[in-house]
C-alpha cells in the first residue's frame, strides 16, 4: 500500500460511478489532485447539495428539488398529451432529438413482479389518478420493447382505455442508417411484421 | 433544458472528470441520484476531505496529508536507493510491478523551460539538498523516455554525478509480449542500439 489514506479514500469512492474501474479511478483521483483542487470542491459541493435536495416531481416522478419539476411548470407545454418513459435521462433524449411539446411521466422502471417492481413501484397510481382528472387526452409510449417494457406498456395502454384516454406507442423497427445485415433478428422481425404501406 | 438546476449543476461538474463527457456525465448523475445516494454522499465527503486536506510529502513530493508519506516514514524501505519518477501513479504502477525497497522521488512534471517548468519546479532543489544530505547512494531514473524526459533525465543525472552517487536508468525496449512490428520505428531503433550480450 502506497497511498496516503485520504488518497485511497477518494480512489474508492470513485469507484461508485457507472464504468469506474480501479484504473480510472486512480487517473480521476490524481488528475484533481494535481491539477484541479478546484474542480474537485465544486463536484463535492454539487453532489452533496444535490444528493440532500434532489427528489422527484409531484406531477412527473422526474428528479427535482422543486415539488414540481421545471417541465411540468412551464406554461409552455401542452398538458393534453403525455409522454410515458423509463426514466429520466429518456426525457432528455426526447427533448433532443423530437419537437414533442407535451409533458413527460417517469415510471424509473418496468414492471416485474418477480423483482418486486409491482404498479405502485412505478407510480402507476399517480397516473391513474392524473388520467382521471380529465386533462390528459393522448397518451404516448416510449417504453423499451424488452419482455418487461412490453408487459408494462400493455398495462398502461389498459389503464389509459379505461379512462377513456387515446393511445399510441413510438415505433419500433430498423434504426435510421442500420445496415439490414448487422440488425438482430427481433428487430427485424418486427419491423417487417410492422411495415407500413408507402405512395 | 428539461432538467433542474441541481441536476444540471452536478452534470456540469462531473466534466471536471478526465475522460468524462456529456454522456458519462449524465450516466453518473442519473445513476447516483437514482440508485445511490450513499455513494454520492460518500464521493462528496472524500473529495471534500482530500480536496482540503492532501499537500505533498516534504521528503518525497509523493501526495499525501501527512507531512511525510507513508512510504518516507516505513522503516521496512532502503533510504539508501532512491527512484526518480514523474507522477504519483508511476509510484503505485512500480510497487505493483517490481520488487523495489527504496524510496522515491516525484517530480511532478518534466523538465520544460517553454511552459516556464524549471529544476525548481520539479522540486530538484529539495533532491539536491537530499543527495547533499549523504544517506542516498543510488539514484534509479523511471523517467518516460520522452524528448522532455530525456532532457530531464540528464539533469538529474548529472545532479547525482556531482553530488557522488551511483545512478542507473531502468530499460527502454521493446515490451514484453510485443510484436516487433508493431513497435513503433524509435523504439526499435532504441532497442537495437542497447542490445546487450547474452551467454
Amino acid at each position: 500500500m502506497s497511498y496516503s489514506p485520504l488518497v485511497q479514500q477518494l480512489m474508492e469512492a470513485f469507484r461508485c460511478l457507472p464504468g469506474v474501474g480501479p484504473k480510472s479511478a486512480q487517473r480521476m483521483t490524481f488528475s484533481l489532485l494535481q491539477h484541479d483542487r478546484q474542480g474537485a470542491r465544486s463536484l463535492a459541493a454539487a453532489l452533496q447539495q444535490a444528493a440532500e435536495a434532489v427528489g422527484e416531481c409531484r406531477l412527473c416522478r422526474n428528479l427535482t428539488e422543486a415539488e414540481v419539476c421545471p417541465l411540468c411548470q412551464s406554461e409552455r407545454r401542452d398538458g393534453q398529451v403525455l409522454c410515458i418513459v423509463e426514466n429520466p435521462s429518456d426525457v432528455q433524449a426526447l427533448e433532443e432529438a423530437t419537437d414533442f411539446r407535451g409533458r413527460y411521466f417517469v415510471l424509473k422502471g418496468r414492471l416485474s413482479p418477480l423483482d418486486g417492481v409491482g404498479p405502485a413501484e412505478l407510480g402507476l397510481d399517480v397516473l391513474e389518478q392524473r388520467l382521471a382528472d380529465g386533462e390528459v387526452t393522448e397518451l404516448i409510449l416510449a417504453i423499451s420493447p424488452t419482455v418487461e417494457g412490453e408487459a408494462t406498456a400493455q398495462y398502461v395502454g389498459e389503464m389509459a382505455r379505461q379512462a377513456g384516454v387515446g393511445v399510441s406507442r413510438i415505433a419500433h423497427g430498423v434504426p435510421l442508417g442500420g445496415d439490414l445485415e448487422y440488425v438482430d433478428a427481433g428487430t427485424l422481425s418486427h419491423a417487417f411484421a410492422g411495415r407500413t404501406s408507402v405512395g
